[in-house]
């Protein structure tokens, strides 16, 4: 490469864009179908419904404990196949570099998305790159797209919800958004929170074979509530949630008390809210419990016949109303 | 909707960017695939050879003579399937917008984008939107991701190129790139140039059909000579351009000439660069011709023996190398 900085040039369709593709992306994303000089690439999935999905990503910081920008570009997408019931198998990138950003800091970002997209199994097949003046680009932004195959036994998705399933979540609630806030530094507060940015690919695998498992979501922007209203707007039924069942660990607990926010709308970027059949609940947060990014998974609420409601049962014994989600308490989180 | 410009909180995962989502990109994109409540969707397409393509796009101004950068997007994404050999059938659009948009705005783009989806006969099928602040977007960026299929029967690509090949262009070149240059108005230039943004399906299917053809390019960044030398590359052959023959319309060379930029570098939005067989090529010029965005069709070079050089045969007669684009003389033209 002939400089340590993304130029104008490295978006011009020349020398300079193709050296940053060879020797950045294609380098680390290594793989029997990449083919740096092909328009589109041929994909071979195997028998199934396949199934398309696609995330932007505009995190601000570009990297926050437990991950970055790229890795977060991975997970996103993937897990949005893996909760649909789809296996994720390729990835497309679209990249959205700004002058001035240092190619190491590329670098890294770009080892990041490679090392989390052959963790999962998931090859990044074909991508593009266009780079944006200095002061409109936030460093950069990605869009993935993802194929996956679902297996068409797999019955899952909001249809499927009926009065009286449960709720299950797979881990603690709000690590992402408080954490990506801290790392913002804005308010001078800090922390040892992790992110939990994370594919959920084995915690939906998991769940593709356990009995009566209805739907699954990831709770990204708007968290487990607007999860909930999806729920309640799609079927009518109202949805529950135990306040005192829900996971949310101490740390995310005190920022949210400190600043006013309510950890229950906040960003989770590795977690599965997923509606089971009453009686199969218990076995499916068991087995979620004895895997490293499951062990906290809990029954936090149920279906009820309602008018699209989404109620909180207080710790205190109460009753409140959560309602959607209106302004944005912790913009750009992923 | 609430009010009548983008604010951060539509891209919060809330009540606003549900009523965004709905109200301007699921309405307009209306088809049977389409599920705003779904993480990922199932598609359906038919037996053949599966093909991912993605593509960003960051041209500005956002509205040009003969397109917008909502058009653009569908065409760029299935074009760059078209020349692959694949139809294309399904996309998935990522927008990132800029806090502070007119969603009137954004309303007439996205309404371009389902027309140019609609006129291709290619389904939008799953999206994203992310809102960045004001100052960060350049009012609107998007991602577009597709998937085609490709007859089997169909062998094209660089391997299939062999010396004494002919190189035939669509039409004429350097269109696009002068008109987005003309509508930013900062030379004080202005002109009734139209750009060339537009789908190549209805080339790249007659090329399906024509003996002999061995590969193709849509020559979007970097114009013809990128194309080029893509190809000289790829083959180790030289590739030979007849200046004499290379249609370019007189108003975009009368630009070039006044601000020193050379056409054949120029990006088009709607052409084709076909390698084909020597004896086969002037009849895909000539059904080319028949039909409008073709009717400037040209066969302009040939492939040679040698060292993977691009060489201009002048209009005077003589020789002259043209290496590879180095600076942008245009940027965020796409």
């Amino acid at each position: 490469m002939d400089n340590k900085y993304i130029s104008l040039a490295h978006g011009n369709g020349g020398r300079f864009m193709r050296e940053l593709i060879e020797q950045v992306f294609a380098k680390k994303f290594a793989n029997g179908n990449i083919d740096v000089q092909a328009d589109a690439v041929k994909i071979f999935p195997p028998a199934g419904e396949l199934m398309v999905s696609t995330d932007g990503f505009i995190v601000q910081p570009l990297f926050f404990p437990g991950g970055n920008i790229g890795s977060l570009a991975v997970h996103g997408t993937t897990n949005d196949l893996a909760v649909s019931g789809a296996v994720p198998l390729y990835l497309t990138l679209s990249a959205f570099i700004e002058e001035g950003m240092a190619i190491a800091e590329l670098e890294i970002i770009v080892d990041s998305m490679a090392n989390a997209a052959s963790d999962i199994g998931v090859k990044i097949v074909a991508g593009d790159t266009k780079v944006l003046n200095r002061g409109e680009g936030g460093g950069v932004y990605f869009a993935t797209s993802g194929v996956g195959v679902k297996d068409p036994r797999l019955q899952i998705g909001l249809n499927q919800i009926q009065d009286g399933d449960k709720i299950v979540v797979s881990g603690s609630l709000g690590d992402h958004g408080i954490c990506v806030m801290l790392a913002r530094q804005q308010f001078g507060l800090s922390g040892d929170l992790k992110s939990d940015s994370a594919s959920v690919l084995n915690l939906a695998k998991i769940a593709y074979q356990q009995k009566g498992v209805r739907f699954m979501r990831d709770p990204t922007r708007g968290g487990l509530v607007s999860v909930c209203h999806e729920i309640a707007q799609a079927t009518h039924f109202n949805v529950r949630l135990q306040q005192s069942s829900i996971p949310i660990k101490d740390e995310v607990n005190s920022v949210c008390e400190m600043l006013g926010y309510d950890p229950l709308y906040l960003a989770c970027e590795g977690r599965i809210v997923a509606i089971v059949q009453a009686d199969q609940a218990d076995q499916l947060m068991s087995k979620w419990q004895q895997i490293s990014n499951g062990q906290d998974a809990c029954v936090v609420g149920e279906i009820e016949q309602g008018k699209g409601r989404v109620i909180l049962h207080t710790e205190l014994g109460g009753e409140r109303l959560l309602e959607e989600l209106e302004d944005d308490p912790l913009p750009r989180i992923c």
